[in-house]
């Protein structure tokens, strides 16, 4: 077959036949034409995109491109979450140990943060000790033991995303609907699972800026994941503010291990309840989902009880056993490294919290060195920003809004510049925001 | 300047500034952003293409990439004839002797031919001796002397084109009229003419298979070329038959000879006698856009008379003998290897010739070894293709409608089936076809 048609068919809008869609994902597998010829039909797609139909068929193609992990043996049912992603998004890290507690097994493929949306690999990597690369023997063995199991993309698991993924970050090509969706879903078909629950976020700090857009992606991705053999749930999630209280690798983690160990007996607060607020959403919805609840009401109620009973954290300490956290990991962690300085943003006014910008406050957090520019860059886990407020709350004059960790005094000051444009206090009264938006 | 932000613009229909134009160009020339980048933007442009002010700017950047020659001190009017390219044409060969004789300057950087358009490097090459590669100031001292130089085109003449050109014939993103306005107009502002007399092909033959697009092409070009600072005349001809009775190099070379030398005494056949008429109109329309006669009719007068004397031909001989052709290169070219075989093709039938493509029939010719499929490839210079009539003709069951040339009777054979596919001869009458379309 001759790449050059493929690319014409494309420029031209000639549906692609099923021969055409394989070809293209072996050639970006095998990395066997010119990255130049792929990207010709990546910017032709960007501007006449694939129809529903030959997503379907290039996203099957593409989860044909390399291994195929085989769950078998595992108690059913088996799921994957996964988050579109956003600024301060740890919610894999509660979610996970809730639905395991309620006797699903997790088995989850994940990646590492680029750009202002972290990765679930570089927050549980701030833990130390934590292993991410585990084989998919060894996830497979510790899913069974606890149902529950996480691991780095693998790089056999559909190579042909690999290739293009790498060439859409460079040609401005990435924000093609029907290509994030096979990219996704091709590596969830991959890795095994049955049903994926997925978190489309939703505002300035995520990929989807505006509420249609994000609803046009997730019902892609639960049409086509269909298509493809997967059942699929989605929740539309609010991301035009933080998630929680904490954005920052290390800091998440800590929010986290807060928000599951229900002993602490400290009060949770807003930012924090929140985002465990989505939490039990999530849960309860995917629970509902795979038919371990009768109705959503039923599912949020597990996801509650396993939470507030501690059997969700104690998953979650076994969990980080099994992948080689060392046994005091969370004091040591929590200790922070003499370098680190915090500083506090203070409100200028009394007023109602209108806005703390997610891209500007996610884009402050990269500069701080606690995200990736490119892939190669080095993540300093202690870094962030702590909040203590959610848009809608009241301040007065003086009131701490949010709190910097910094690798020096010069970047915490230029963080509480960049992150003052981001806030806005309002005389008016300010509904507070829903976190969940739509569900499928 | 960030490349993504060019690619942006265009894939997003914003107007390029200047400094984005320069900047594309000079990272075209210098290779210093990775080929899937370049054509990221190339594909971007075939879908959304530029305005005619931004291929303006464009084209005066690309030109400015490079070398650029300075025919001071030359005669004026300084004069390059282009054609966009067809099958048989061989056009310069004799355009160019006539407007020499008739006192302009011609300075010519030609290219080699691809696909089914020859070119003339490779028409002159197939000349024994005939040295293509003359530098610079070679081709001025030449110019000078004899008032009519050709080279083949330097690497150092507009090398963004080079860049940028390699990488749309790969892509799928060659027919874009912005990009092929610029591809011709900086190699040509860069080779230093004043005027630029453009012939246009359109039809089977041609890269512009309908009149509706020539003319915009040709538009295009005229336009542009104005805003860049040069003065140019089209004319827009026919190519849906072969030009002329020829098809091959070395077969063109010897129609070319054979219309040149008047006094050679034979009866001039009717496809040759078209291919004379052109090229006599060409030079016309050219002798009179420069000023160097009052209208069209003079130029054309000039033109005829400078062949009918046998100026046009005595200039040719000049030309050759500058170039290095050997003193009997005519008698040696025109004697055929042993391996080449001779077949002919018959009309199986009475009636009026309707079509004879020009498309397939230089496609069959590349088939024969007669031209390129990829830029290494080797030409074999005494294949091709010789036709006995025009469309128009009456032509009687039996009569000769062509021979081909070839390397093996097997090859022949295969020719012949090809070229039988695109010859139609019609009971009813056909009108003979205009060689001259449109003219500026």
């Amino acid at each position: 077959m001759d790449f050059i048609s493929i690319i014409e068919a494309r420029r031209d809008r000639r549906i692609h036949s099923e021969e055409e869609l394989k070809f293209l994902a072996q050639s970006a597998a095998a990395q066997s034409v010119p990255d130049y010829q792929l990207v010709a039909w990546l910017m032709a797609e960007y501007l006449n995109p694939l129809t529903e139909g030959e997503t379907a068929t290039l996203t099957t193609a593409m989860a044909a491109t390399g291994d195929r992990i085989d769950l078998t043996g595992l108690p059913k049912p088996w799921v994957d979450k996964h988050s579109t992603g956003g600024v301060g998004d740890k919610t894999s890290l509660v979610v996970l140990p809730i639905l395991a507690a309620c006797g699903l097994t997790v088995v989850k493929m994940s990646g590492r943060g680029l750009g202002i949306t972290g990765g679930t690999v570089d927050k549980l990597e701030s833990i130390p000790g934590f292993r991410m690369n585990l084989t998919p023997e060894e996830m497979k063995d510790q899913a069974k033991k606890i149902g529950i199991a996480i691991t780095g993309q693998s790089p056999n698991l559909a190579p042909a995303d690999k290739t293009l993924y790498a060439l859409r970050d460079a040609t401005a090509t990435t924000e093609s609907i029907p290509l994030i969706t096979s990219s996704i879903l091709s590596k969830k078909i991959a890795g095994g699972c049955e049903y994926l629950s997925l978190d489309v976020k939703c505002g300035s700090g995520a990929f989807m800026k505006d509420f249609e857009s994000a609803k046009k992606l997730a019902t892609w991705l639960k049409n086509i994941g269909e298509q493809c053999g997967l059942k699929v749930h989605y929740a539309i999630t609010d991301m035009d503010q933080p998630l929680g209280a904490c954005v920052g690798n290390a800091l998440e983690v800590r929010e986290a291990e807060f928000v599951l160990d229900v002993n602490s007996g400290s009060e949770i607060p807003r930012p924090s309840v929140r985002f465990r607020d989505l939490c039990i959403q999530l849960a309860g919805e995917t629970i509902a989902f795979v038919g371990k609840a009768p109705s959503v009401e039923d599912g949020v109620a597990q996801a509650n009880s396993a939470l507030t009973s501690g059997n969700a954290h104690a998953k979650f300490e076994e969990w980080c056993k099994a992948q080689g956290a060392r046994p005091n990991w969370f004091s040591e962690m929590i200790e922070l490294n003499d370098d680190i300085v915090v500083a506090e943003l203070k409100s200028p006014t009394d007023g109602y919290l209108a806005e703390q910008n997610a891209g500007i406050i996610g884009e402050a957090v990269v500069e701080l060195g606690g995200g990736r520019r490119t892939k190669d860059d080095k993540i300093n886990p202690q870094v962030g920003v702590w909040l203590d407020h959610v848009v809608g709350d009241h301040v007065k004059t003086g009131d701490r809004l949010l709190r910097i960790y910094a690798a020096s005094e010069d970047e915490a000051k230029k963080a509480a510049d960049a992150i003052q444009s981001g806030i806005k206090i309002s005389q008016a009264l300010v509904p507070a925001r829903s976190v969940v938006l739509a569900t499928s």
